[in-house]
């Protein structure tokens, strides 16, 4: 990892020192996904059968998966497993639940009466990647939400064979429909319905550059699907002064290091004896690493920020706006109020980003690449939508009425003054 | 406008009748705004200067507006419309200060502390189109949000010369910075910034085809600007009963209708009776719109459609998914429950959709184009972003260790896992 001291970088090394990698979808990735998107828009389940063949190297016989496959997963799982999975289930459950907004239901003046309904997205679809580990806490955090925000169908798409643990949380969860499709195929299928794969009206989840891709274009496509958010490698960002463990942050820096060879490593810390002290710890513990390999390629372009201060310190992780902020100083809590631009933020030496990933409570979907500034962490806002009521009393109505005319005369919009002067008309005749 | 039985239709031609035109940007719009953003980005206020002169025909000697002229322009605004627009002002605060969120803040178990923080987004950018009539009920649809929300930089472009409404209006809400700066460039100018327009976070506001498609290239830039909302023509879909007054259905559907040629306005009602007068109603009321032209074009291609009952009539609108849904039944109330998909309801005979476009509270700004489905009406949440918060003790952690242990393991992420046993061997330690 490079260390930079921050006072001596110039505004524009600054600038450069905090700047993610370019990241657009190679020409050859659009292609692929815009014939994948055209074979599945055209020939609906009869492409899903030939990609799986020919991408996944599985022939199905059937897109859904049955009961009898998701039962014999649920046997075939350790109760160990099964227990920590309903564990972390339950802490995800209660933080969502207490994400259910309250009623925002006013009188702005008399007789007129304002609302904010919220209600669930119809139908979702969730994607979960697969490949040789099975990111199965991502269904939790995609499923949960959606069954506490009333979603009426919930279907996911997984590339086949699906891992036991990705059939078992899913049924857990309440998922209606599994489907043995992955890739950009699936998220097409998902966003336009074929004959078997029902349609849906927003897609959830994480993916490869082709997943992404196809992510972008049918959230861009008339009469195709919302997506959750736009999709970069993960980072964390660990902030710490010198009472912070070595051991604790380099195990920290390690765990977002392994998640991908493009994966995001910072550490800012005022502390260069903590600097020094964390890079010993990161070789030690990156040596008894099985992904070693992986991390190292991602701690190859990452840095460690020399901070004058706490507070430059955290000024320049609200410049990064990273998707995971860890802060171990000392108080940490006494810091929150400073911070912004972050994904989700770890208080303190026990609240690695571990816990965060499965088990605390928090969703582990968090926008990354700088979207922090403006995009918030996935919550169970993001399976509803508020619609705005507004019900007026024909006393109301004329208390306002003149407010409106005024309005409406001002930006020559006469039909909707009009739309005032008959009702006012209309009173004013029954009045006499 | 066309009449349709709803249940004499097939399935096909129901969703036929349902379609909205087909919404892309033509290749030359795309062209014409990547020169723009080229030219803007690189060329910076010099640029600005000469769009201005070519597009708006105007040769301004500053891009921000001073305060004198704003002064002046306070000084020529009519009393009567000031006060309108404090009037409407108050009623949208009270709205919109209503949605501030209750705080999230819960142990998921012992020890394991687990927030939701909300901030402002920091630097917003607000566009108003110019034009013959100015758009002021918009500069109160997005500055007070965004000065609720506690954003800390809002600025304005809209194109020269401002109209008077316009600069009073975004000055009485708080409006740092007024640009005299329109079109693409305007919302390439706040994405990426040049010597005078400051960069923001995030673009709000309507536009014409070039503002569209220009909101659209830098929402999907990298180091661009998120944006509102994709958008679409204005709708509205008046739900009526043989209760209705077919002079306030005409009313509320030539409103719409007025908006521009392109609008789309839909009367769905389970009575012929009210469907003939309204279209009788229109007729008559048409005939004395100024912008009978730009009514008569949106009226072209509208339609009712005659449903077989209240039921379906709500069926169909939910279907539709309108931007203004206006319903003009008996106890229109009882309905609400039934209602989704809709950006702004309006409750019975006395809600005109004018109201909601200027004064009750609700925001105007909507999604349209079917978005309703999955995308919130814009509110204070549009201007703030949820930031997660976990804080564990380290009790919490030690019983919450073993769940994301087992996890861990089960996904194969061993210095995820590993980052929880350094954790747990110096408690032991501790402990001994």
């Amino acid at each position: 990892m490079q260390t930079l001291i921050w006072k001596n970088l110039t505004e524009q090394e600054k600038q450069q020192a905090l700047m993610r990698p370019a990241l657009s979808a190679a020409e050859s990735i659009k292609d692929a996904v815009n014939a994948i998107r055209d074979n599945v828009q055209r020939n609906g389940d009869k492409a899903l059968f030939e990609l799986s063949k020919k991408f996944d190297k599985v022939k199905l016989d059937n897109l859904i998966v049955s009961q009898q496959e998701i039962q014999a997963a649920t046997a075939r799982l350790p109760e160990a497993l099964k227990t920590a999975i309903q564990n972390a289930k339950a802490n995800i459950e209660r933080f969502h639940q207490a994400q259910i907004p309250q009623a925002v239901d006013i009188e702005t003046q008399a007789g007129v009466h304002c609302q904010v309904v919220t209600r669930p997205i119809n139908r979702v679809g969730l994607y979960i990647p697969g490949g040789s580990a099975p990111l199965f806490s991502t269904v939790l955090m995609l499923a949960i939400p959606a069954k506490i925000a009333g979603c009426k169908k919930i279907v996911l798409c997984s590339p086949p064979p699906i891992a036991d643990e990705i059939l078992y949380t899913a049924n857990l969860c309440g998922v209606e429909t599994i489907y043995a499709v992955g890739g950009a195929q699936a998220i097409v299928a998902m966003a336009f319905g074929t004959e078997t794969v029902a349609k849906v009206d927003k897609i959830f989840g994480p993916g490869n550059a082709f997943v992404t891709e196809a992510k972008r274009q049918v959230s861009q496509a008339l009469n195709g699907a919302a997506i959750d958010m736009q999709a970069g490698p993960s980072e964390v960002l660990v902030l710490a002064d010198e009472n912070a463990d070595p051991d604790f942050v380099a195990s920290d820096l390690l765990s977002q290091a392994e998640h991908g060879a493009d994966s995001q490593v910072i550490l800012v810390t005022p502390s260069e004896t903590l600097a020094k002290s964390t890079a010993l710890a990161i070789k030690r513990q990156l040596a008894q690493l099985p992904r070693a390999e992986t991390a190292r390629q991602a701690l190859s372009h990452s840095r460690i920020f020399i901070a004058e201060d706490l507070a430059q310190a955290v000024e320049i992780s609200n410049q990064y706006a990273p998707e995971h902020l860890v802060v171990q100083v000392e108080n940490a809590r006494a810091l929150l109020d400073q911070l912004d631009n972050a994904g989700s933020i770890f208080l303190g030496a026990y609240s690695p980003e571990s816990m965060g990933d499965y088990a605390s409570g928090t969703n582990h979907v968090l926008p990354t690449y700088g979207y922090t500034r403006t995009t918030s962490s996935l919550g169970l806002a993001d399976f509803s939508k508020r619609m705005t009521v507004q019900e007026l009393s024909p006393q109301g109505f004329q208390d306002l009425a003149p407010t409106v005319i005024q309005m409406a005369t001002a930006e020559q919009l006469d039909a909707h003054k009009n739309a005032v002067l008959v009702r006012l008309e209309k009173l004013q005749k029954e009045n006499s």
